[in-house]
């Protein structure tokens, strides 16, 4: 019998699976994130039994991560803030120990390849996932398969326009400042209102401005990637009454200019929630490891 | 022999060459555009002689245009200002007339594929060539294939942070205002400025704000769509020393944030004009036509 091994790596967690698809999972395993080592050891430890039965891994890591096959520290996290993890490289280890494909891709191209496999992306070939959380990253499928230039897709650090009357709030990038994830990320939300974004309520006006710079975002994404779709996950983006609100500022804001059909209407088909919701990632790994494996 | 023809649709003028490379032009024709029917016919009428040898024919063609195959509207341009082109087919007269397979793209697209066939993006896998003039369009390459999701790219149509203090005009685009289009094409330098963009000297403050614009756009298509490379094209873009200044703040803009090889130093083989210049159009729609045949 043929497994796949999944890894969703995160800053304060490493979530591991053995499977074969969203309602064939083995086993699931959910450790803290310590140090590289003491962490990749214990999430080998895992996979170990299933050793002979295992074809491949997909790995979904917190990033920025070295993702250029050319570059010689290729797999890893170059630099982080977080303690002890810059030029972690996270293939080795697996490779060394499982000799068999190992895929690492970023946590939202992960969660975006699962979305396509799985999830509320079937059937297209060109579309995106964005996550507005403790941070706002942006996964990629193009023409079916994951975006990788020269760097991998970093869409929460686009510069949108930004009203200081409306918002002094000078955001909390600390690189950029006041980019998206700057002003939109849930850690800027807390700074600007003074309590955490599952605190203010839906009719706070936190939740219009919030709505205005995503709207803003997923703009400039669809004109540069035009994207078939757009899935907006991650803690923030699911606040009760936000989906709608970001649709609406986002039609007033393209103006009809682009006549496809996917556009018109009220959106609620273009800019939708993962259908995976947290599991994305995870089962985005799997499915990367699927690919590794074919 | 086997011949392909090109057509470079613009809305003052249609270019139309006969060919098998850049060096290797059979027959070139310049066409005023008039009306649909007599540009078209006159088009047509050009390729006429080489009917036998022609293997297919590549169209760039301003926009927008309907790209997608599946629609009842395939090969058309919905809407233009232009008077009498709105739901002109730029592929049946062509299909009729020559029986081969018609490949059509927007003109930056087209670019883009030339580019990459024969100029400055030569052994990329994924990049921009983006054009500054009357407009701003993007054309994309991703993976090798010309970039197309819900619709093609309009990157001139993002929203940029827009410092209503330090520029106070409002933007020329009728559909949004301020976004880049609106901000920083030659028709909005001239209505800022009070006259045309090849005008003012390179050390009039227009090219500090138009240098401030364009590095805006290229840093968000850069986080967006991760180029390799990106091509900056088109009349105002080519204006002395202005390539330089966006390069110098993009890299500002930037701060280091992308550790890529390719964005250390002074970006220099990052951002670059195209190596086919004013060409770059007819060739590409050339190259498509050489891909339609294989």
């Amino acid at each position: 019998m043929s497994l796949y091994g999944a890894v969703e790596a995160g800053g304060t967690k490493f979530l591991c699976a053995v499977g074969t698809g969203p309602d064939h999972l083995e086993a699931i395993l959910r450790i803290p994130t310590t140090t590289p080592d003491e962490t990749l050891a214990r999430v080998i430890a895992f996979f170990r039994p299933f050793a002979g039965a295992l074809k491949a891994i997909g790995i979904g890591s917190f990033g920025p991560l070295d993702l250029d096959p050319t570059s010689p520290t290729f797999g890893t996290i170059p630099t982080t803030p977080k303690p002890g993890w810059s030029g972690t490289n996270l293939l080795w280890p697996f490779q060394e120990a499982f000799g068999i494909p190992i895929g690492l891709t970023t946590d939202v191209q992960a969660a975006a390849l699962g979305e396509g496999r799985w999830g509320a992306a079937q059937g297209l070939h060109t579309f995106v996932y964005l996550t507005v959380g403790t941070g706002i990253g942006g996964g990629a499928i193009v023409h079916g398969r994951m975006l990788h230039g020269v760097w991998h897709p970093e869409m929460g650090h686009i510069r949108i326009p930004h009203d200081w009357e409306r918002d002094p709030f000078p955001g909390v990038c600390p690189f950029h400042g006041d980019c998206l994830e700057g002003l939109a990320s849930g850690p800027a939300m807390a700074a600007r209102w003074g309590q955490p974004p599952e605190a203010l309520p839906p009719d706070h006006p936190a939740w219009e401005l919030e709505a205005e710079y995503l709207a803003l975002g997923l703009v400039n994404i669809l004109c540069i990637l035009t994207p078939q779709r757009i899935l907006l996950g991650g803690g923030v983006a699911q606040h009760p009454g936000l989906l709608p609100r970001v649709r609406e500022r986002m039609r007033a804001l393209l103006n009809r200019y682009l006549p496809a059909p996917a556009l018109e209407g009220d959106l609620e088909t273009y800019v939708m929630p993962p259908a995976l919701g947290e599991r994305a990632g995870l089962l985005g790994a799997l499915a990367l490891a699927m690919e590794m494996a074919s």
